[in-house]
């Protein structure tokens, strides 16, 4: 399981207790009144492994091309790289951005490859996942009805992109009503491609299942703390770092970025503009690019680092002594891995040493189960700090009008 | 030439233009008395340039692994990214962080080549570098005198890695005393790596270097005009968004999110703690992240957009109707091209709605002129905000703690 270290100013009061009783509440009263439906995906979804696994309905295919954006593709992602250095998996290639570069790329990567098409859309009518999806029917010269075997889709049951693969007999997946993209990584949207890539999504549910349970059952409280200790002081610290000790968790630190900004980026019931801007950086590599502000500028962030206990390789610096390079010597015969850990702490205790708000999340591997308990403490914390900022986390009113403009200078055309 | 465009709340009266005339002044006087020596570095690399194209020393070779972190490896990983999709050029295999799985990767993608080790270090002590050069030469069995054509070194001249260059009768090149990691992309650090891949480094410095002189010749004057805006209002809106509207930009956000984060992340002369936070973005992607924050979220940030013109290919989203799925048909027949240029421009028009301070730099293309031409804009301007917050933009007194940390904890084991 997942260590959680706070060091975070906050004193457990009656008047902190009591506000983390009240975040935990208004989850619960979510839960129960349906408000959202990502608390049952860890539950719901074992079922979709198991159709998942005796599906034979597709074509063979050895690599999944996926269309999708934002909440439709951040979380499969994120789990893809994260879990794919120690895997074997099919190949998922992710039509998001409508970059050409990008897309003439993916072509190269899937070229002469036996495809699976999956389009993800919660709404049915994201632009740049149709105009994808509709520039691979015609570049690969696909026709949905004779290949809807080849195809996939995965959308709000209402969409008209269900319509559409009903239209032609292509299997569709749901999206519950009550999960937007953001909190659906754990429903059709991630499971499918993952485990039609071939990872093992049972593990990985499993762990999210277990982690939702410990925190109904008051095993997690360190959540909510964290929550309060967010939501009282984000005028303070209008931003939180996650420095996350491991390459292959980029794509998580998006993942987070996404879910917490789209989620706490709100205007509150007060008619107040509300939120902390969430950051991801990489360690240790970032310690060459974004300490320094951390140490040295305003002290208005909260920092959160991951690290990594075991990553499965042992590979050693050798016990080499050249000349006049001795001042690295002091790691020889270090595992990088050690290296690498040893470097999350040292930073850590000097920004600990600066009196900034710290909190570390140790894996013991990066694994299904370590992900699968992420991504459920993400959701929680992002969910208890939006009830305790008395927003709406589950709505993003905000993006409506870049779309409307959008469709405006096109008509205008 | 690049267009700047810029959307911020400033009249220029006479107290704005006199700051704008004293940061002009500050590093004009940092030129002259060398306070920094990048304001001279596209006319010096330029004999670099043909001094490489010249060179004969190294035995051949189809890739290179460079050893490089922070300033020693962003700036040429940003160019060797935005100019790969459209330039052939010899792979460079990036040893930054060590973290196992990637340097496994990284000895996976250099198996069966022949391969030029440059190892780049401005200390020549930078403890990342050293541990994987020194990994390499036991993985590769390379001995450094007998082995001396495969390797290069970068360094200052007066670094004990330069001396085990002479020591073994390696290639070293110099990086100046007065040129810091993150300002360096234009001297032997960017400039070797990048020619020796096969890219036409003449021409990105050429564009730099009329940039440079524009800036000088007072051309360049909405370069002084944002960083005064900057720095005055950093309090105000702490954090600058980059939002990139082509993916092979995303190490470009991460080069400007060091030289910004390095630079500007200071305690001033009076004591104060001061510096905006840099974060960079990607277009449209992440408009279905971080929009709905900017859109709703507190008003604490000003956003620059970066845009291409021409990226150099009219792929279609083709005139497909489908059953259902008329939501998309606006942009059939319509290239991405225009497509993700269209977004960005509805996503500055709603950003604009929202009174948020916008600035777009249009790339005419993504080619070297626009790369060795963007460099320098960012480097200009952030020496200007240095200059008016009146701290030292080129040191970075904050990231010692955590080396001394490092060392003591093995010290200790």
């Amino acid at each position: 399981m997942i260590e959680y270290e706070l060091h975070l100013p906050l004193t457990l009061d009656s008047d902190i207790r009591n506000l983390m009783a009240n975040a935990y509440g208004a989850l619960l009263h979510e839960k129960e009144r349906g408000v959202t439906g990502y608390y049952t995906l860890p539950e719901e979804s074992m079922l979709l492994v198991q159709e998942l696994i005796n599906e034979h309905t597709f074509a063979p295919f050895d690599a999944i091309a996926l269309y999708g954006i934002g909440g439709s593709s951040l979380g499969t992602k994120a789990i893809d790289a994260a879990l794919r250095p120690i895997r074997q998996a099919k190949n998922i290639v992710y039509f998001e951005n409508p970059d050409p570069r990008t897309i003439e790329s993916n072509y190269r990567k899937l070229a002469g490859k036996e495809v699976l098409h999956v389009v993800i859309s919660k709404s049915g009518r994201t632009i740049e996942t149709l105009s994808q999806f509709k520039a691979s029917l015609a570049y690969f010269g696909l026709d949905p009805k004779k290949d809807a075997k080849r195809l996939a889709v995965i959308s709000d049951v209402d969409s008209q992109l269900h319509r559409f693969a009903e239209e032609f007999g292509i299997k569709s997946f749901a999206i519950p009503h009550n999960v937007g993209g953001r909190f659906s990584v754990l429903s059709a949207v991630g499971i499918v491609p993952l485990t039609l890539a071939g990872y093992d999504t049972a593990a990985i549910l499993m762990a999210a299942q277990e982690m939702m349970e410990r925190f109904w059952a008051m095993h997690e409280e360190h959540i909510l703390q964290k929550a309060v200790f967010i939501a009282r002081n984000w005028h303070r610290y209008p931003m939180n770092v996650l420095f996350s000790y491991a390459d292959s968790l980029e794509n998580f630190n998006k993942w987070y970025v996404q879910l917490w900004g789209e989620s706490l980026g709100k205007i509150d019931r007060t008619g107040q503009r509300v939120g902390p801007t969430p950051i991801g950086h990489i360690g240790a590599v970032d310690q060459h690019s974004f300490l320094q502000l951390l140490m040295q500028g305003p002290k208005d962030k909260t920092v959160t680092f991951i690290k990594v206990e075991d990553f499965g390789m042992d590979a050693k610096i050798p016990d080499l002594k050249l000349p006049y390079l001795t001042s690295s010597d002091f790691v020889n015969d270090v595992s990088f891995a050690t290296l690498i850990d040893a470097e999350c702490d040292a930073t850590k205790d000097a920004l600990l040493h600066e009196g900034v708000p710290v909190d570390i999340i140790t894996l013991p591997r990066l694994d299904e189960a370590a992900l699968g308990e992420l991504v459920v403490y993400y959701e929680l914390l992002t969910s208890a700090v939006g009830a305790l900022l008395e927003i709406d986390t589950y709505d993003q009113p905000g993006v409506e009008l870049g779309k409307k403009i959008l469709r405006e200078r096109f008509a205008d055309a």
